[in-house]
């Protein structure tokens, strides 16, 4: 998506340690009318796929969902990371490990929003080396749902989560994909996509 | 909004200990549609107010807070609860305290995306005690931004909060108000509005 590398361009903030900053638009100040670019683009991707559910995780995966939900027209889920390491029987549970603080999150999401029928688009913000959608893969598969696919806003492609989650075969729609970025220069390299 | 308190009345779940259970359409499965017309009611009430930024808090608010976003065409900040004690200068900083798990949240919002020129509804989809609406105008004040008003979904009436807020000047929009609830019937008793 052009817009979204240009967007990059202008106002992400690369920074040491493969850090890219983009909470001006994104994951801190939110622009909800590129956001509805977004998810009308989520939607161009995946109009042949039976998508009847967007799973995603607090916090900042929540706004892109949410506006891919009224595109698509279904209902958001979103995993909670829970405080308590006390889990009870009625959620689906699994770990993910977060790179970004050091720790690992046990993450739930409750049995009664996650079946067997829901055919799922999984969305986050970024995706880098695909700790968090592993996470929400495995949720879903203990439900018995369906993948369908991945909507991802920013994919940072040097760090391999992407392409190791499309080698095991998962659809992957990132809508900018970072080949390389340079904190001392500020550059960034997008992937050529069609 | 009627139909919120219809809504309520079918799926809402009366808890002991003033607990208000609306997981299925609200705060972890999120009806986007629905969210969708609560987001025009929140502009319909303010349609006369000069508002130019929305500011909620992560991460159930986050979902509603974008929907009315894209009624206003305004940008959502979303403040953030921050892991770490060390706080830095870049940041305006509160601390919020929640019932729910009994604790101390340092809650912040960058510097950059607050300021005297914004013009703020601040959403959030509960409202009981009024402490994180009070953290959330405290952090606007440091910013010297103004607050026009509070949109909340689901207001505790019987907690008081809102009331408190109302007597110190704020304009308060709840789409509904539960005066009383009680866990043993699952009865529901929403005050009139106009």
């Amino acid at each position: 998506m052009k817009l979204l590398e240009e967007r990059i361009r202008q106002e992400g903030i690369v920074k040491s340690g493969s850090v890219l900053k983009v909470d001006s638009f994104i994951n801190h100040q939110m622009d909800v009318l590129f956001f509805d670019k977004m998810g009308a683009e989520f939607k161009r991707l995946y109009a042949d796929a039976p998508i009847n559910k967007i799973l995603t995780i607090e916090a900042s995966g929540i706004g892109i969902a949410i506006i891919a939900g009224l595109h698509f027209g279904v209902p958001v889920v979103f995993a909670k990371k829970s405080r308590s390491s006390n889990i009870s029987d009625d959620v689906y549970h699994t770990v993910i490990h977060s790179y970004t603080h050091n720790n690992d999150n046990n993450v739930i999401v409750s049995r009664e929003y996650l079946s067997p029928e829901d055919h799922l688009l999984i969305i986050d913000d970024f995706l880098a080396n695909g700790c968090a959608m592993e996470g929400l893969i495995d949720l879903a598969h203990q439900a018995g749902a369906t993948v369908e696919g991945l909507g991802i806003a920013v994919e940072k492609g040097f760090q391999k989560g992407g392409d190791k989650l499309r080698q095991e075969g998962y659809r992957v729609e990132s809508l900018a994909i970072i080949e390389s970025m340079d904190a001392a220069t500020g550059e960034i390299v997008f992937r050529e996509q069609d």
